[in-house]
């Protein structure tokens, strides 16, 4: 989609367990931030859409999130469209008020991700996570497990106190190891490079900067991933106004962003010939903005784990086949490197509250092209991309959205 | 909004309840009878939006629902959307399906309703519905409501067993009784009239023609609601095609159906004095389509307890306030009247399995039409709406949806 839409303002609350806070507070809060950026009020909004994946499960709001949320600072009587993609929800908010910008249908619209993960019941957590596959499948790899943990294997419990997407990560681990000799220090990397970038962010739910060495030697979770190359439980909020080009006249002292693309694909099962749902999101943006991988200064790649990024950065075409190892490695990923990736800290280290976690992309990325990153700017930055996944459907992700951001 | 967008095709599955059927089944029925019904092929297909309200709470798929659903017939790879606004899911699938086709970005959209509410644990079926409301506004009305059972009330284990949206309804129609001298037997003749349109329809729930004795005399469930005074519980979906101008041009011997405009408001809380969301949604729709009340030849209203119905008729204005007891009592609104409403049955009688409820309106407006609805068929109808409603949030529903279609 070449949506006819800008980001005028962005906010989002710290990535955290938030024991005292629910959905409202942590939904409002960034709704807030968000409006106040765009120089705006809330009485200004036309429309919302609001990304939630889990509410349900954890928190028993099962229907109209979006609603009890906004209903606390006086939001109502605008529609307000509830969304969910799994840990896509977030960009999916983003793609659909673009998309009502773009219709002409309104001038001014909240997209909202927020998410409560954390609970004094790690399980109702995980389920979060297990809700996000074909329940009749996940129900085949449960008893999969299980059978093979009463065989004697390590892999006991599978699922039970973790994340099943934890497994389904470590799989595709061990295999880019066999097939393109990629090593548990290059995963590694990928988490020690994001906790410095997180270090800098005073959003970010970790703070502490860590070396490969601290990674290797964390708690093993499955192998070869161990605690700080799995993104962590948390609670929080993102939320963007979009804004038609009309408006965004209006608002040139805050100097918009513009939304040149936001692509969207689901998984379905393909053949290992055929493009995944990364690489055929990245061919559309870039076919839709008329740029190239090479084109970048600064990108957010959805690093649920750390292997995640380096598979990313080979789908979207950042580097050859099985070279995404050596890139971050090299430190080319790195703040000061030739494409900074995930300089937020990314999931690994700013967090992964998963609703929120698609507009906690266009939160850094917007500043980054706005030139008010601190001491994570990247300098000059013009054009960024964003990658953000969520769930599982067939042989792949079950929502995928790749979105370009341009200084206008 | 004003789409630009047409219906080309619908389908749906009887509502009832499958012991046997999950989404999966239910989904695929409806989507592929509304594709073989415009004339196309799944292939066709550039986008999708699913509507669901409960399936987390329900069967445990909180998330990806329409992905999951649409994987077991091979529709993947096109943007997959799955959107919530309680009872009003269905409706909100069809107006964000519209944007998609008026932003220009596709021709050919899928707009899914489905629900899955039966279950072998009523209490789960319940349990939807709660999830509707805020759940801090929950607790304290069951707080109330078993504070007032332990103080000898009739009303002991409300909300308990049954759906606490009926305790909502039942205290709105003792409000208009008193108000207005509505009378218990106007109500009956609702459900009376619905049973009668309901008993054409072989899609519908119940086939069973009631008499007004029938229905006073049946169970009690909250005064003055009986039983065939409210909705069931049931399983079901509803499917329609939008398309484009241009892509409707190439189906045009399909007499596609025009969707004039939809309108989306959603609750807060407003005096007394200030317009409610129907009214305000049938205000803009009327003022977008340069129509009025008068104007409509046949009319889907969200009946999910006959007073409902008796209400909508005032808020919509197609009788003064206070009228709507007489208008149904003496046979205006059913069919052979003068602007016959709910010819499907209605939620009363069709059913109303919440996320399909608003697709299921257009399934029947759609046929009616294009003139291809049996004996249920009003005669030369061209202009309809649908008014569908869902959740409770501030004194009013959470998503509220007025929707005109034209025969084109």
């Amino acid at each position: 989609m070449r949506p006819k839409a800008l980001i005028a303002g962005v906010g989002m609350t710290r990535f955290m367990k938030y024991p005292d806070k629910g959905l409202k507070e942590l939904g409002t809060e960034a709704t807030q931030a968000a409006v106040a950026d765009a120089g705006l009020e809330l009485g200004d909004l036309e429309a919302a859409y609001v990304g939630n994946c889990a509410a349900g499960l954890v928190t028993g709001q099962e229907s109209i999130r979006g609603q009890v949320i906004l209903a606390t600072i006086g939001v109502g009587k605008i529609p307000i469209v509830n969304v969910e993609n799994a840990c896509a929800s977030g960009s999916t908010a983003l793609s659909q008020a673009c998309m009502a910008v773009t219709a002409g249908i309104y001038d001014t619209v909240l997209a909202l991700g927020v998410e409560k993960l954390s609970h004094p019941d790690k399980m109702k957590s995980f389920a979060a996570f297990a809700g996000a596959m074909d329940q009749d499948e996940l129900n085949e790899m449960l008893e999969a497990l299980t059978k093979q943990a009463e065989a004697g294997g390590a892999e006991g419990g599978a699922g039970q106190n973790r994340s099943m997407f934890m497994d389904v990560y470590a799989m595709a681990a061990r295999a880019h190891m066999e097939n393109y000799g990629t090593t548990k220090e290059q995963f590694a990397s990928v988490s020690a490079k994001n906790s410095f970038h997180g270090s800098m962010n005073p959003r970010a739910q970790f703070r502490e900067a860590l070396s490969v060495e601290d990674v290797l030697n964390d708690r093993l979770i499955v192998e070869p991933l161990t605690r700080s190359m799995c993104s962590p439980i948390g609670d929080g909020a993102a939320a963007a106004i979009i804004v038609s080009e009309r408006k965004a006249r209006e608002l040139a002292a805050k100097k918009p962003v513009r939304v040149v693309t936001t692509v969207m694909h689901s998984g379905w099962n393909h053949t290992e010939d055929e493009p995944d749902t990364v690489q055929l999101c990245a061919h559309d943006a870039y076919e839709e903005a008329g740029v190239g991988p090479e084109d970048f200064d600064v990108v957010e790649i959805h690093d649920a784990s750390a292997p995640g990024e380096i598979m990313a950065y080979e789908q979207l075409g950042l580097c050859p086949k099985g070279e995404g190892g050596k890139l971050v490695e090299d430190g080319h990923t790195r703040l000061g490197g030739r494409l900074p990736v995930n300089t937020s800290g990314g999931l690994l280290r700013k967090g992964h509250p998963v609703g929120a976690t698609g507009l906690a992309q266009m939160v850094e990325l917007t500043e980054q092209l706005q030139g008010r990153s601190g001491e994570r700017q990247v300098k000059g930055a013009k054009l960024a991309m964003a990658q953000n996944g969520g769930g599982k459907s067939g042989n792949d992700a079950a929502a995928m959205v790749v979105t370009i951001l341009q200084a206008d």
